[in-house]
């Protein structure tokens, strides 16, 4: 499957950066579920670009749920979310049209597309997809937080600006879910110059995003190839940028004794925790009832303003490739909330698979 | 799906620790496939413990084929893989069964499975699963290996103990292919050391596995959702240690600009290669010919000898543990077969999707 | 999964009956497919109703495509078509919305959808979603067509009006394809005149579509589960009105001997092919060259003008309904086009899983 | 997907008729299940041929699970059902390997599988297989049991001898479980003597099962694709001699009227139901808690005792064939079992997808 991922709640995306719409369709949510379109509305602003540290395509993602919703409510049957592209410039793409663009999907999409991909934009490989993945996912999430289910994350890196990590009961998820740009240590600010600093450079700039799931039940994921590390990376890999993802401690693991980083069980006034969570909330890939926490290492915008070499697709001879499009110099930002819709559609699939069709629209789960 | 994985090529795996017999089915593979035994049995005496770095529990991993492979052939139908658990020692297991152990999943393996589940040994969560993939892989690995795909791994890093990383075309690969211990620094002794010195203090150490994947060629993984780090990433979080995995520069990408890392297209004798391999083989989700390049973190054993607080699972009072069994201070170099074997899978999925079923029994690729 | 079916290639439907849009996405088609609009405005108009032996609910069927192609070819992203729904009449529908229409879904949506369900015009269980069937049917149908794979129906039986069975080697199904009223024997005017008949007493007919598939290499299936027989029963199935399908002798079977209807193999210059095709071209699950041939039996529309007993889904008290809108008296006719798309797209997907993602495009199959 | 069935609750065969062993995993299965091994033993003895109507090759069926249950219940991880191939006599097909049996796989499995295909007495695609379903339909129909859902079917025609059907609410469920040779009307001594009469001219013939699946819960099944009617006839038609499969009237609806034909729904004392059946206990696909009723119609068995023409798949040359093995005049009555295991399976699979993963092991469903 391509275009579809899930299980019993699955998500399906169409649409290319220059097409006339993107769109994307959740399947498996139970009927009941009120649609909050100011839930939607705030998701997409977050993922939108802002002010000069991004790209100045900026698309109004004015979006339309034309199947699947009845009286504001969800029916039970496929929802259909359609956005429209409007701000399409697609002159500097034909420029280039033949060459391909270093670390992106270019020449990969041109041979195994046979030359028929619509290269304008990076077509249906471009970030504007995502757009549409932010919609669908903005849905779920908001179904997720009637159930106290909660997903929040920050930028813990940026270039060599480093935020804290969560705590182990990360209250903060609350007051990043109110940011922008949000950082724990208030970094806005040095990120933000980093990134201008990088852009005046004709440059980009990589980051991390960090992300907690809170006051999930024990026993999500469904080992040994359905665990939920599994389903999590699964789906974070399919956002274009990210490479690289870690659970709990993750690398720090390798230079880590067991003595040190094993997480004690304790049983705090009836309730069981561990009293470190160098596991992620995720024991033998089922969750523990702890906190969620994984890093997604988001690459450099390939993106450039430098001259770079390269071949022309059509000749294969080498060339030189100098991009002049809109794009950002750093990604990062904009990549976080997509990562938030991704783990809640794995996080909801989860809990339907466990608990059955029905437990979005119960008032408690179990 | 929990105990398959796979879109046309699928592996689905039984079996618990101290159960009479551990298996795999592998589905899919094309009829017309030799079977080689020699092969199979080199993959699993590297995944048996050697020497006193690791568990003093050695099966002899003696295995059936009992279907799909008639005169030394694969059928076309599903290949079953039987092998004997022989070494069993329950006891200690018995004495600790109500306690969790830190960081294992016992504790959620209670309480999914309501106190159902097999305890012995960590039941169908116990690495000695892994020997049924082990040997399924082998049978693919080996008719990758026809196709001249060829996949090695060596220990990238040993708590401390750092290797060098593979170089950007790793004639490496057949080298380590043939060692026990692969690093390509010649660290075995010193990691072996290292590993001496934790299970001497009781502890157990992490490392990352670096694999490379070489000589595939363009277009694997569909993208979106199917690219091939989705796939591999989810494959290898099937492994139970693992607990990142990053593709190419991975988390380095955090404080990294374009400019550096982008990796530049380059017509050389008129194939096309990049002359860097910062993506590790992969752009968009797709194989671009360039190896495949990812590291996994595996954490260190949870099992350790020290005392350590928990919970008992029937009274969920606080208690101590200390664990007594035989088992690994180090899972790193075991963990390395594993991870290539699943590698296996994937690419051989990926290729049988893109090119069809017979392609692993066809003269070359296309 | 619930509105997608296939493996690798892929068909997922939404939409309503009184929404705005009704759509679908095919993914996993190949880069290079020319879209062929003419075929696909002959699909929709062969499934909008004619004349007064069917519905007056006329839709215009205005789809457009909105992703996934470009310049006229298949990009080899997802392809999303969409249709307006215009002719829309609620008003019958809101009379009666608390009144379970005897053998619709009603009911058991209710239930099922905790009354969440859009009920007017059947919501997502209408026929109206298979016009998205039926316009993405047709992209692959006419890739089929390349290939000289030819799907050709006709109505075998309605009512008490029989039509011959297609003949060994159906070349009648370039002539079926070209009929609006597709019968062997001519028998349009007498099937037409007893649909009128039912018509005039408020009551409705069913009917027997024959199907057959021409051309297909040998080895498409894949036993045990998904043999053709199981993958073609399990598309049909999704069509609301379908409750039996039967492959070759099909349930005459019952009462034969296997001397009778044992097909005998026979090399006929240098072909092998069978002397009958009992079997519908289909041996232990597998094509074996031979015609696909099998009866979808459709039963009369539960819409009818006459009063029925029922229950009120509010008050669950027995209750009398008198159906208003505009409806078929048999859809019979109508089912035929949406049997073919899905034929079409099992079948597509049976050759791209066998002979690779590019199959489609390719000059012959593998 | 070839080997393996279901969507949360999986089925996965392995086995070759003359292999040394053959299998079946159950995945998904809920700890805490005791298992029934008397319930197993009835099941196999079910499918076990029977006095002289049946083959002569009687295999002991001894089985072994050897994973997935601990203590006498299902631990939750994957459950792998062995039983050895004991009683094998591969001569006679050495004689005729290279000659095609008309209407079995031969030819098919020869060119799909390139020569490689255990050929021995039909190798995979032989009913010996279907052991290993009933040993694993077993387990989940005792589960099943446990929640008062019941399966049973009658053979309701053999040759020209035709049994009543079930009546609208089937007490006559439990009384068909009861029976080696189930009928409602005493009809086993007539069709035993329709068995050797076929037998005794060296022929065979079919004939149809009719299935009840009783207390169902309303709102099993989801449309579109993965309707009750697509799954169970996915799962029927997985069985080699099945070639027709119809729900409630099935092929009766085609000189059908609406206003005949149509299910009024009722209340009776609280309980909505319908007054007539004919959709079997389906609506739009889903379960509306009336039984489930369906017919398979079972081909009469290709083997048999006359000279039959047919091909040299080596030389591709007309040939002749007397088959000599040990086979069934009839094979009906024993694909009755294979039936209601594989309805199990798509029913508790229907129910875990639709109620969560514990349901089977809960006092009441919902």
């Amino acid at each position: 499957m391509q275009n579809t991922i899930g299980n019993n709640l699955t998500l399906t995306v169409f649409g290319e950066s220059h097409g006339s719409k993107i769109g994307a369709i959740i399947d498996g949510l139970p009927a009941g579920i009120k649609i909050d379109y100011q839930y939607i509305d705030k998701c997409l602003a977050i993922r939108r670009p802002v002010g000069k540290i991004e790209t100045a395509r900026v698309e109004k993602d004015n979006y339309e749920i034309v199947s699947g919703v009845y009286n504001g409510y969800s029916t039970g049957s496929s929802i259909c979310i359609l956005i429209d592209n409007n701000n399409i410039n697609s002159s500097s793409y034909e420029t280039n049209k033949d060459l391909a663009r270093p670390s992106h999907a270019d020449y990969v999409a041109n041979v195994k597309y046979h030359g028929f991909n619509d290269y304008r934009g990076g077509g249906h490989f471009s970030g504007r997809i995502t757009t549409a993945i932010v919609a669908a996912g903005a849905i779920i999430l908001s179904a997720l937080e009637k159930l106290n289910i909660k997903i929040g994350y920050h930028i813990k890196q940026l270039g060599n600006v480093i935020d804290s990590d969560f705590s182990i009961f990360p209250e903060q998820v609350d007051k990043v879910n109110d940011m922008i740009f949000p950082t724990l240590d208030n970094l806005e600010e040095k990120m933000s110059q980093e990134i201008l600093n990088v852009a005046s450079e004709n440059d980009s700039i990589g980051g991390i995003i960090q992300t907690a799931i809170i006051n999930l039940p024990i026993g999500l994921g469904d080992p040994i190839f359905s665990s939920l590390e599994s389903k999590l990376s699964q789906a974070m890999f399919s956002i274009g940028a990210i490479k690289g993802i870690e659970f709990g401690l993750g690398f720090k693991f390798a230079n880590a004794r067991g003595s040190f980083v094993n997480d004690e069980f304790v049983n705090v006034n009836g309730k069981v925790v561990t009293s470190t969570n160098n596991n992620g909330g995720i024991n033998g890939g089922i969750s523990n009832s702890m906190p969620v926490i994984f890093n997604c290492v988001v690459k450099p915008t390939p993106s450039i303003g430098k001259i770079q070499q390269t071949i022309n697709m059509q000749t294969l001879k080498n060339s030189q490739i100098k991009i002049t499009g809109r794009h950002d110099p750093a990604i990062v930002r904009r990549v976080g909330i997509v990562i938030k819709a991704m783990a809640g559609l794995v996080i909801a699939d989860a809990l339907i698979t466990k608990f059955g069709q029905d437990v979005l629209i119960k008032k408690e789960i179990g």
